[in-house]
């Protein structure tokens, strides 16, 4: 029997892990939560799941888990709500914009023993997790420094931006765990500079556009993150690590293989556009990895201490910007 | 409705072409028709669509489309049978590996006036159709020279080679097809060269692993194709157009894009390995094709006339080789 | 005639502007100036220049420029006393390891209205100069940020650092010099973080290793430079810059365009090793820029003046190291 | 003492190794050899040497090495007058247009017993000769076949073409050199292709503009080599050789490192626009051979009889593209 599963929001993101998740034969896309009537109905003629209301789906004693891809201050509510039924819960990032309430969820997941995947992507994708495997078998020798380029196409609405909890929450919240997870240390010194340069109205708008951070950790690790909301070729996720034996990198995806020479040089096409099209495979294999772990045959890659842990530094980064200064992290459990 | 097909064939190729069948939901795959039992059992349960007798699966006469995926010796014959019937065909190459049959298959599909795409799946690839568009689109100027390469990571078993018609008509014809359709003119003088160099058994079977063809056409566009039956690299599938204004080239497809940098130099990943990755996406394309013809939205972009032209020059580089000059080719329709 | 030049120091980077100096067939090396006597007398072996006593060299009145290449402890009384004399002076960087000594001889360079090029040898560099053209010409839209890696093959002898003035004063002076060139503006903010990862020894002997440093000029442009003493695959040399309209950015250069595809992967060869086959193109055009300058044909491109902003960022950022927060920096003049 | 040379012809290939020869601290370039009295004069004046006669120039019995890189209807007259009087040579390629009378050179030669280097300045290049290593030592396995492409930037002039020999004699030479270089076998069979697509009046000249030539070693192994005298984007020079066990490449030189990404994709510079800048290196490197052979430290890489088997290829091709087969090559000694 396949394991019957429910979808909470049926927005982009909701989409792309609906499509997965009905894809992967272990499992049945049951239940889509959404409650803009339109979008449960179009995910639901696109997956053959039953768009129905959140009781209706989590009535179910059937339902094997949960994924919430709804609104980020949804999530906590939700994550409490469903571990408390022992069902395990795929949870798109962040937990909360509150470290508060992202460690309540922590707390509330391990009291009840759940399984539960954070969706930090990068992690699935084959190209990065070929890097982490490079820099934990030792190959590169030991880990001396990362650098870290995440740029996107363009900024979302400023109606977006203001619910965001800004760039360092919402943005750089996935070059922070990528960090942590190649830096194979927790950072314990943040710092940051920033500006709103692509766009003046992001800065009206209290947040900025364009951003440098750099990490520490205790052993002397170095870690700088490159972010703009900006670029005018495309998503640019460039990732270095740079041993003691070798540096290894992740350059970027292009859209073809095309070379075309002439007078104006040589001009290969651009790269992919945007997170849909880079991580189309990470999040394939992301979904297929929650169900392993609903399944018992895999242990959860990326945890809730991990979304707990991203968003501490995404704090840190906030305060140092704020305060010009490095800002030391306790991390308190 | 979804239109019904039967798919004949349930080897490596078949279980390509079913799988990416029964993926486009304008369809039903409905049947598979093979001889070997366990074959059709097993692309079977992965569709979902029903085991049965070549009879059985045309004698439905609700089934819209066949697609041709069995051993080549058989094609000939289920495309006069089907083309009798009225029905659409996709058949993957060859056609058959006597042009005195294929011409009879042209009259077939020509006398029922049914749609009949030919499975030549390089010109339904992305990058290959980007450079055809360059071509053809003048930005390259005029079209002077087209070089290819194209080599198999490994050689087929030796039963497979003796049965393949040789290189020409097995492996180089999809070349054939690439090149006629690149040169965007009929060639009408094919020379060649070749050994079994790679593995003297190949030899000793008749037939040669390794080969450079070179074709004219009347205006003096020229061609290179150069073919091995084995690399130490993967699947090497380069194409170059030289034009007068500019030149293009479509590049080999890397397993990842990742960089190591160390005291050995700068390393990245091997190519993409094989037919079946390197193509993944031609396949995919080509099928949709295929349903767009059965269902009118799209006329054949490789017809059964390209799969008798590329036998053509694969028979005129057979005759160059064995007798060592440069053979003028006279098309007889 | 020949420009009659003088060359003081006749070290490691000596010898490179004694080869280029004597290949200028618009000057003629006349003078090489060291203490230790033997590298005076090779260098005059392998230029025809006469080894002499400073006070010889300055002596003859011909004497129409004279590069200093001598220890960084001499510079500043070298560049008074012969500023003095009123004869265009070319000297290596640093100025000098205080900023009080080098606001003295931007002093001493202006007061006696000579001709001054400080070496910065990165802004002759044929790619760093197509870079810095493009930002300046606008074809990048307006300068967002700019990312900057300069690594080291290896690290100097602990001598060398301990009378260095540090990682930021010795090496990475060059990379605020490339800074300042690109971002076209005066960066006010300095942040830094760095460790002595690499080599223990070198944190023990006062200095590090690796470093972070963030840049913020007043309208919000961004620089990130990372550096390293030692990496195990080159000189890595790599400069971006983000513009709103286009990125552009320069590559390592390799040493070889030799391309190795085996089960392996796909290898190409190490880039080059360091300063002096990487740039030195860069050395050839800067002496060439001096003699145009002492002839009248152009005007410094690497003044006095950007010897010391490069040594007052490199103090800001020691500052900011060792503060843990961001400096803001104040141009006394 | 340095050892005196003369060099006859002071054209553009001409000035070249003049340029070469005087950098070399080894020699003494004396004299320069130009019935055009300017040239002489011109490249006099570069280098110091005196402009004399051609007698004048060999009545000086101190003159250890000539260097001809006059006209070729003149090399043939020159080698057997020079090596009569035993005095070592450097020819530019080709020997002569006919191969009887490149077979008198190499009597000439060889009777005399002198030292003779031919100017084929690609296996002199670093890249190539990295390339011949790899094959020679083992690194590529057997080889199997070589690819060669090699077009220039745009067509001398129809007097040059008339007087040439043909693209096969005239250009591909270089080629037919490289591919017996690294084939490592004699080719004994060769057939060609080519048309005068790039410009007609090069056909109406009687020569053709593209070509395609295929060569067979007696063990197997292929070459192809693909010519053209026009592109629009420099001097396309790439070689590869495929093995058993890997296939390497020499890609063409980039004119510079910068990529600049912007909507319109990915634009790196063109390639080094001709032989001068894009050999450079291999014109230096052949001449300090060619001095080391004079010296007795090395004996010629690239010899008479070189030069001669390049001609009978390029005779071999002449013959299969007008006979329209593959010719098969005796060679006579």
């Amino acid at each position: 029997m396949r394991l019957p599963i429910a979808l909470i929001g049926a927005g982009r993101i909701g989409r792309i892990h609906g499509a997965n998740a009905s894809a992967d034969n272990r499992i049945e896309l049951r239940y889509i939560v959404d409650p803009v009537a339109e979008a449960a109905a179009g995910l639901s003629a696109m997956t053959g799941a039953q768009a129905v209301s959140l009781d209706e789906a989590l009535d179910d004693k059937e339902v094997a888990g949960v994924v919430i891809a709804s609104a980020t201050q949804t999530h906590a509510d939700l994550i409490e709500r469903i571990a408390s039924l022992g069902v395990p819960i795929f949870c798109e990032k962040p937990l909360d914009l509150s470290t508060t309430r992202a460690r309540a969820c922590v707390d509330a997941v391990t009291r009840n023993g759940i399984p539960f995947v954070i969706g930090f992507n990068r992690r699935y994708d084959p190209d990065f997790a070929r890097l982490h495997a490079l820099a934990r078998d030792g190959a590169l020798g030991n880990v001396e420094s990362v650098q870290i380029v995440s740029r996107d196409p363009s900024p979302p609405s400023l109606d977006y931006i203001r619910a965001s909890g800004g760039l360092f929450r919402d943005m750089a919240i996935h070059d922070f765990d990528v960090a942590r997870w190649l830096l194979g240390e927790e950072p314990d010194e943040v710092s940051a500079s920033g500006s709103s340069i692509a766009d003046p109205a992001i800065g009206e708008a209290g947040d900025i556009d364009t951003a440098l951070i750099t990490l520490r950790t205790p052993s002397g690790r170095l870690c700088s993150i490159s972010n703009s909301r900006r670029t005018s070729y495309g998503y640019d996720q460039r990732v270095e690590v740079h041993g003691s034996l070798r540096t290894a990198r992740v350059e970027n995806h292009p859209e073809t293989r095309l070379l075309v020479s002439g007078d104006e040089g040589r001009t290969r096409s651009g790269i992919k556009h945007f997170f849909h099209d880079r991580y189309a495979e990470a999040y394939r294999l992301e979904m297929r990895h929650f169900v392993s772990v609903i399944m018992g045959s895999e242990t959860p890659r990326t945890t809730v201490r991990d979304g707990l842990r991203a968003l501490e530094l995404a704090d840190a980064a906030a305060q140092a910007l704020k305060e010009k200064r490095t800002v030391q992290i306790q991390y308190v459990r």
